[in-house]
């Protein structure tokens, strides 16, 4: 049996072999990284074109493109897993094609140099676990409401009610008001009862229509019926979901305020 | 004045070695790539671990960073730019911790066997440039119609009425019909007064409230105030914001579907 070589290593490969190396790479299912001079087209939902210029160009095994610059945590060109590769050379012209089914997409890679090619075999089994606090899931649900439902539009947070504290509160599109408790576990009866709570204390201080809503990843059998009978009601929720928002929304602020 | 290397190569250095080429690198503000075996602790506004497997660690010249399996188009971590790294080689563990602040996070990553370090000084001067059409732009609001405003209903797309199709239309939190003219570039008194049309024809056949919004990337002088005088709304709209949506969204329904 021949030993897994993780990385194998072409620098300044001439363009006829970088073609080779390429085309075995793709339909052998490999890693690929390649960095070199080249400029891109997108076609699909929408269309974009980059200029020439120095780039990291990385195929997954899944057939997963990134084009990365210099800067930049996002790439500038990029395709999802099952892209079909076509690999071709002419005129001192390498060109690599990514093309996607559903949505019908594709990138053109166009390289007049290429500095490096890495192939990759990587091992890789370790498993990979997201947290998110219950103050995560509020705070996502108050940076987008939609998560909870749409034209939602929450009030304040952590409203004072005489059995504690309520996690989120808003308006609905009808006018009604929500009132919503989170779980970022499995939701059990006890969470549900004490929802009820909230909801009956505040029917007794507001002149409008009062909801409540369940906000958890999960319910234990039969804490379903018991929402049912208590007129109240469930949003399944991630909390990976929640740290994703949170990530998406600090990250967007920080770039839009520079 | 020293020739650049776009370029440079260390196969399977010694985590001693390695450890100066990361310090190197990162201060001299190089993009770096490293492919080796490695864990990773992320704490943020969320928090995650991910156990041992080889993969690929890219930091760039601004400081941010990413983290990619051999699969899957996003990276399993990263952080924006501004990162500061400090390097560290300690019982045959070579660890680097990526610090931002605003929001405050960390993302540690313990290499035990490293493959390949590759140092870029990547030379990148090109344009890039997203399009997307009216049609898009379309689609994208009626994907996710909070771009236009928050609580915004859609009923359909298209309707004809007398004097010609109106994009979209829908209701608002208030329950008034919101109709929707889109314009991809710079909108003129023209694009007022067609939305002015359409407000009118549909007044006459509809028993609520009519408004009319007017949906552009940017308006002509002169054409705030006609859109004041008339009465109608107008609401800043990147046709690129637009092709960013329906990428994603196609991406997430394809995700969602396997």
């Amino acid at each position: 049996m021949p030993q897994r070589r993780p990385v194998i290593v072409y620098e300044n490969p001439r363009l006829e072999i970088a073609t080779e190396i390429v085309k075995s790479a793709t339909s052998g299912r490999k890693t690929l990284i390649i960095a070199g001079n080249c400029w891109v087209d997108y076609q699909g939902r929408a269309s974009s074109t980059l200029e020439p210029g120095e780039r990291i160009f990385i195929v997954k095994e899944d057939g997963s493109v990134l084009i990365h610059r210099s800067k930049g945590y996002e790439p500038v060109n990029w395709q999802p897993s099952g892209s079909v590769f076509y690999t071709t050379q002419r005129s001192g012209i390498l060109t690599i094609r990514a093309v996607r089914r559903k949505p019908r997409e594709s990138i053109t890679t166009h390289f007049d140099h290429v500095h490096l090619i890495v192939v990759l075999s990587l091992v890789d089994k370790g498993e990979f676990s997201l947290y998110a606090s219950e103050e995560d899931m509020q705070r996502a649900i108050l940076l987008r409401p939609s998560i909870v439902e749409e034209g939602l539009k929450p009030i304040t947070y952590e409203k004072k009610v005489e059995p504690g504290f309520i996690d989120v509160y808003g308006i609905d599109t009808k006018g009604r008001m929500a009132i919503i408790e989170i779980k970022r576990k499995t939701a059990g009866k006890e969470a549900v009862l004490q929802l009820a709570k909230y909801v009956d204390s505040v029917r007794n201080m507001v002149n409008r229509e009062v909801r409540g809503v369940l906000v958890a990843p999960q319910l234990v059998k039969g804490a379903q019926k018991l929402l049912v009978t208590l007129g109240l009601d469930y949003r399944q929720l991630d909390p990976r979901k929640c740290a994703e928002i949170i990530r998406e929304t600090e990250t967007k602020k920080l770039a839009d305020f520079y």
